[in-house]
């Protein structure tokens, strides 16, 4: 099971790895734990055994998993030092000068100080991106767990907007939303979903309102997803509700016309700062360029955003089995917002759009 | 907005304080952010201006909170780093020898390590339990929606367990429930609810399974809580299906006298060591003594999991207006577990169980 783990210590020359639960830990070892105040932390060295710090409460679901290496347990009423000390004293090959590489973007600063106090010689290094790279090409069983997450989502996300009416609120149709997920057999939420209108829908990330009715005109955008077996669709569509007027619609069609670029140009060979520039262009070249806020998209799989980051700057190559979204927006402040983002394959000779909810502008209620 | 955090400088003498999205940070500004690849940090010192690294993309929904000091906002074709190195040169009062106080739970690496190096002389150390302190003591708007989080929750429960029939697979009682969840009116959920039975509610954070069809006699144990207004109810109930054999009975029924023991002993100025101890105790003179696994319970709010940490060893006095979870459990390793959690909150006089889900045992299907 630490097979992919050894590659990424072979090919960055790091010492030890460190995992915490999460998408790394589940690609791992299969199995996801809450992290809350109770440390979980595996640490896999280059050369020797791996070990485990493991809350006792956890022994039941962590033993099962077939981890081949030493288990320090701790109870709550000792507490964590304990067990961190005990694996620090069975990895002396972690001295002075050695490197170990960290999840930056999800361990916590509590683990990081735990670990850092018993390996003291040891430095310990953000390695995100090296340690998700084993989660960068999708298994057939991954796009698996993943085309069924659209596919629910996309049912909820119809049945969903055939329900909606002018007055209602952005938060009365985020719980029809909430409640569609569910029916259409999702078995939790990639993220809470954004459910913005009008001038809400001008900020990428809004919460949705219980004190503003949708008005006749108004934008209505949907940045959403269903998970289904750990993996997250992340799926943004937006409506006009009742009416649309011609500079929405202009506004519309040039998202669109970037979201379609997109499209186009993703194949394997092409950087992802490539994919970012085709896109961006066309936005930038556009009457709406001062609309734009952000870039193209992100990796999507076990983590709602991970790598490729589809970037500018980001020399990374598109290869067959990398899933990401591609997402442009634009914004006009205190006014709307347009986002039209679909999740893609790359294969062989292109991508695959694994969304296919119709993209075109669409009016609704 | 800022007076709980200067409040908790000056107690502290901590030079700063950096807060990430999260629980304290939507105390103190009444909004929550997506904490993904995007840094967003802010830092409050304790003498002069505080400062904001924002996502450009987030300002839409920042700005308006008002923050009182200066904001260096960053996009994604620049990176982070700029508006770190920016912020850092705006707080020259944080040189050698001062004391950041961090968020250790929550604030994740590769913010940490962005921050110490634009403070380089300041020494950033873990302040999670001070800074959440200005959580502890909840407000009558706080309780109302964590009561409505627990009304809806308790609503869902009872309507799934009275579609629970033999035969069914966890991961199918698990659809009916977050269905529920969201019928009623939640708005978001407090965690991955865990559905469990037989052998799997030995586990205390066990994964519903597909292939595991509920036999009569099983105990079928649920923890779960729906979110209102960003307060998460965690409510556990374990029931019986079909038929419950004397020997469950019994076990199940000191779970209960320890859930009970809580409710009776839990009053202000008793620690919550008392009451873990209390708690405990009725587990540890009974006949099932060795299948305990874990502390009384752990404090509840905009976290799931905070302080007051009802534990052996935690020396804090209950005081009015904290609310905590009361939830003994007993595991009995690859045959079943029973644990009953009640959330409370404490009065001038005792304590009010904010659950009202009834807590005898309960033949089900």
């Amino acid at each position: 099971m630490l097979a992919p783990v050894h590659a990424v210590l072979a090919r960055t020359g790091l010492d030890a790895i460190a995992l915490v639960p999460g998408a790394n830990f589940l690609r791992v070892f299969g199995k996801d734990f809450h992290q809350m105040e109770r440390p979980l932390v595996v640490v896999v060295p280059a050369k020797g055994d791996p070990v485990a710090i493991v809350p006792n409460l956890e022994m039941g679901s962590f033993e099962p998993l077939g981890f081949p290496g030493k288990i320090f347990d701790w109870r709550d009423e000792a507490g964590y030092m304990g067990a961190f000390k005990a694996a620090g004293a069975a990895l002396p090959q972690l001295g002075k000068g050695t490197r170990v590489g960290v999840e930056g973007q999800r361990m916590r600063v509590f683990d990081f100080m735990a670990l850092q106090s018993v390996l003291p010689g040891a430095t310990l290094t953000d390695a995100h991106a090296d340690i998700s790279s084993i989660r960068l090409h999708k298994t057939a069983e991954e796009l698996a767990a993943l085309r069924e997450a659209i596919r629910l989502s996309e049912i909820a996300l119809e049945a969903t907007v055939q329900q909606v009416r002018v007055g209602m609120t952005e938060k009365q149709v985020e719980a029809i939303l909430l409640g569609e997920l569910f029916k259409a057999g999702c078995d939790g939420l990639s993220f809470d979903p954004i459910v913005a209108a009008g001038d809400n829908a001008a900020k990428p990330h809004a919460s949705a309102r219980a004190d503003y009715a949708i008005k006749r005109g108004d934008a209505l955008l949907f940045d959403f997803g269903g998970r289904y077996r750990h993996f997250s669709a992340d799926i943004t569509r937006t409506f006009f509700v009742g009416e649309v007027s011609d500079h929405d619609r202009a506004f519309y069609d040039t998202v669109l016309a970037a979201n379609s670029k997109g499209h186009e140009v993703s194949r394997p060979g092409i950087t992802a700062s490539d994919v970012d520039d085709a896109v961006c262009t066309v936005l930038e070249q556009s009457q709406f360029a001062s609309f734009k806020r952000h870039k193209t998209g992100h990796g999507l799989g076990l983590d709602v955003h991970e790598a490729p980051q589809i970037m500018r700057g980001n020399q990374a190559k598109l290869e067959p089995g990398m899933v990401f979204t591609i997402e442009p927006g634009l914004y006009r402040d205190g006014e709307t917002g347009v986002r039209i983002e679909d999740d893609v394959v790359v294969t062989e000779n292109g991508i695959e759009s694994l969304t296919s909810f119709p993209r075109e502008l669409r009016i609704i209620g």
